[in-house]
């Protein structure tokens, strides 16, 4: 089959073959996939992955291994990413999201930027009739948002989202279609900003040029912000979300620093009363029934966050696209789906 | 003052005389006031109150007492009606909602139907920059509902709500703006369910006719809803919606039954693993907080709950109209305040 | 294999097919058993249930079937009795005690009263080294006690216990160990209440001649209790917890009542603001992780509770034990253990 | 009257105006009270205090101001140092332990190392009957302790207290007290391992000599601590404990680091998707209540950790004790009070 295939930083669409899927495991037809930093951080070398890459996408059920339960043939499914092992002692608490021997789809085992890829049948989840595919295609980062911004308190709840990409971009429509308000975005990238507005921010700052300080205590009649979603991973930034959170509040981290730094946590969190929170992955499988009632009730929509519909063989471009920055979320269509594209492109302008 | 008073079931606008506010409470001149189940109740002969009732309400400080703290004249105020002892058990807990000692405005001590009512300063609630009367005015109810929606998960649950009174309708409007679908309402007043489509339900049961239980299954695909918000007081509708959410779902009462009935805790509560809570007042001020943001951010509009805006001097008339049932939420506009009567029924036709 | 077998309310002791254990499950051979009020009522012909009951235990595990994960071959284990499905809409949010589709061992399918059982794989809690396999024997009902006691706030909380009977005082002691104090207990029965006391109740309750509700009020200088742990399923229990319970409390009810019964929600619970919640199983496995805890650090001792060790071939005078009420729990040893019997007997005495 | 009395670094005992209780104030005779390492701080120049030190006591209400309510004359009574100002946003939310206008008794206002001290009436807390005094002086720092602690799940958890000064070691009898298990206490002070081990810790260890990550893998079957109770201040316990919590684990942070510091969020907070919580103060009086029925029901005793009992008159000579770091928690006594000095120091023999 054809794939996109990495190795030694460099990446190419070339022939594989075929997965074959193992006991309970099912094997996906892919149909749409995203792009991520994380996938731009692989072929920079981390991880010293090669393999196909690719986590976020949806796809059809095409064959099932042995005891592959709670799928059927022909489902099109999501898939959750991170893989499992449901023995170790956190499993065992439900905690699998931080499961102790978990496998990341796309990172430490083959991925889904292939014309088949096979994952545990455990992790698909079925995606309601009527959704457009560049939506189930970004389910998997989405479920981030969700998770993020439901992990507290978030209903009548002034919020800032600090930084902009496409995370921070659904965690901007999660949180107002969960009710918090005023939302506040903040990012130093004007095209983000712009989206960052479209997507349902009351006020957004241009970190490079405003105090965001200053302007989230304008925004909140001097309280502060009850919930920060840090979504940057800059130190600038969260130390900024530090400052602007009320005393007592919440301030969830997903965005990933690149490297340690310095925090004043006696004046930033301990007097504060401050409840700092990190977030992996996704809640296994609650995130996921929660973003799907949020989706099917048109409570959520996130097509604004979606900006390119680009073909698969065009990775490398999408890849100089992400970098660039301005962008939202990317969607590749695989081989033999071009009609597809013209039809998600056109689905995600109406967006 | 003018005033309408209640005693021995019998109820008249005269004249009284001006209360004066004591040390730590404040002077409120009545802009805009809301009728309740409870001024019905009040007028049936239940607590044995004489004097003027009322206690939903908006109006401007207008004098001070000593030591009244937090609010300032000339401030627009709705006003909480616990009023908490602030040294109880209770309270030293932050539990004032549920004071051990509680005094309620208009049924423990005279409410605010009149020219002017003295309630304490720090139970005033300054409403914000451009809020309509009419809405201000059910501030004191919908905070009822927003108490009852934000006790547990709302966000990506589905919910039913069973009776669609006013406070019902505000219950649906405010899960709808807190991520809450689909979002099932039962009734047995076609008037009302039409009501609570209007304001956001995605379902609607008339409970005369269909089979409730059937038809949440229905709409939730065979699963139950993850929360039931119960604002009928009625044993069949309790009943219904204990059998009609999921396993270890939240159900959670505010509607007040007249009598004990039977239920069958094994099989709908026990076994089930459900959560019961009882629901009292509004935290306070917690409840505020919230409720204000929502209404604030744009995120909750209840004014198609709003249907009828009467003369206070209508009184009789508009508990007439609450007995009939064909009414969502009725609003009373005071004496002098005619230009403004026009004005509400204007916005309330708008919404 | 020898079991105990039950047939149109009749029990006999006689020889059956011995289980093969089939893929995901071990074969387990009974080290020591217990019986429950569920054992009576299986007995009386509810469930209709025909086959071997028994679905509190300890054993070593024998065989293994295929791909059976998470247990070893000589490994002692108690066994987690609810039988998830693991597919259904409950158990992907992490809901398995109340599984959609539940099996429970010794009720839906044959159960532990025999030479040998076959449970799954992933059911099994290798015991810690050093635990007394009468206390082993008893993980199963001391989890109702532990996931009761744990369902809310405890530490630091007064806790009234209505009902004494062997999760009643399992969770006596349970709360003891997690910070509550006073601990009230109430039962009819004097042989439970001295055993509540030595399990460390502060304050024991002859229901059947005390006023309960006043003497929970001098018990907590007037203030009601915060938490309530009903173990009973009686009404007049039920309702002197939820009169007991202070504004704002939590009642966690476990014990099953045989009946719809008659409550005042309106005054008992929706004025109160209190929280009632539905008991059922144990976390799977987030209670049998902290039961695991709070044993081997000496924290939790039940063995006062454990009264009878008796042969397994004296299963029916077991349940005449039971019945007649004065027992806490009763354990069972199986056939060729006889040396154990007595060495059981004494731990039991010791404690 | 008689107090102590710090000006530009100096302290000495002098003769000062006797307070007189203001409107909602008592006026506190001192019968015992406590040092912590503010004082030193204060003593340092931190914070350019000038007064009266001392926010750790307990006294007897000796006079009353207008209007003070919920104390009586001869009220024996510990006092939480917070004063806030009931009317923020913070303390409308009941957030009154983060009060955005926090006053602190001895800090930002003449504290309690004097025979009198007036304090607001509402902060006072009524001692229970029979505690002894010394008990009773450190209820502040112990309410620190018991806030921590019960910031989260502690039942049935494994627990890594990280710094064994005298709230760590109150941590620690809580943690056993409310049935944490093991409790694993480090610090680089031999004698305050030793207290910590009398206290309640399973597992102490020596971080000057020992690797704390591998002997808390050791003591946890490698399954690193639910909980982190970092009660030092010090970057390096503080990466120990996010490096030894298991993922989705607790950090509670009390100890207050003296400058900022770097971590590694990514690796230490986000991936394991720790929950990392600021703590300050006492929920109040939440807090008091639960520390109030841990002391009374016996199932807490901290006498261990209370090692000197000196005279006020010592202050100087105890600010050196604490100093030099051999000492547990140090109460003061009183002039006057001389029969009480050698009581106390029996009673906290005896403990």
């Amino acid at each position: 089959m054809l794939a996109v295939h990495l190795e030694n930083r460099h990446v190419a669409v070339k022939r594989v073959p075929r997965p074959r899927p193992p006991r309970g495991f099912a094997l996906i037809r892919l149909l749409c996939g995203g792009i991520c930093n994380t996938d731009l951080e692989l072929q920079r070398g981390y991880y010293g992955f090669a393999g196909v890459p690719g986590h976020e996408f949806v796809g059809e059920v095409v064959a099932l291994g042995a005891r592959a339960e709670g799928v059927r043939l022909g489902d099109l499914v999501a898939v959750e990413t991170h893989v499992a092992d449901m023995t170790c002692h956190l499993c065992r608490r439900g905690l699998m999201h931080v499961c102790a021997n978990v496998k990341i789809l796309g990172v430490d085992m083959d991925g889904a930027y292939a014309e088949f890829v096979a994952v545990p049948a455990r992790n698909c989840w079925p995606i309601p009739a009527g959704m457009s595919l560049n939506v189930a295609a970004a389910l998997e980062p989405l479920g981030n948002a969700v998770h993020t911004v439901l992990a507290g308190d978030i209903a009548g709840c002034s919020a800032l989202v600090t930084g902009c990409g496409p995370i921070g971009l659904f965690a901007i429509a999660v949180a107002r279609a969960c009710g918090a308000g005023p939302i506040i975005a903040s990012d130093v990238n004007p095209y983000r900003l712009d989206l960052a507005r479209k997507i349902g921010a009351d006020v957004v700052i241009d970190a490079s040029r405003e105090d965001v300080v200053a302007r989230v205590a304008d925004a909140t009649e001097g309280r502060g912000v009850d919930v920060v979603l840090e979504m940057s991973g800059h130190p600038t930034a969260t130390r900024q979300g530090l400052t602007a959170v009320r005393n007592a509040g919440r301030v969830s981290l997903l965005g990933l620093p690149s490297d340690a730094f310095e925090l004043d946590l006696a004046s930033l969190v301990i007097f504060k009363g401050v409840t700092v929170q990190g977030i992996c992955g996704r809640l296994m499988f609650q995130t996921w029934r929660q973003m799907n009632e949020l989706l099917t009730s048109g409570r959520l929509d996130i097509r604004p966050a979606i900006t390119h519909v680009m073909a698969i063989d065009d990775y490398a471009q999408a890849m100089d696209e992400l970098k660039r920055g301005n962008a939202g979320k990317i969607v590749l269509v695989p081989w033999g789906e071009r009609a597809e594209l013209g039809q998600l492109a056109a689905a995600s302008a109406q967006g």
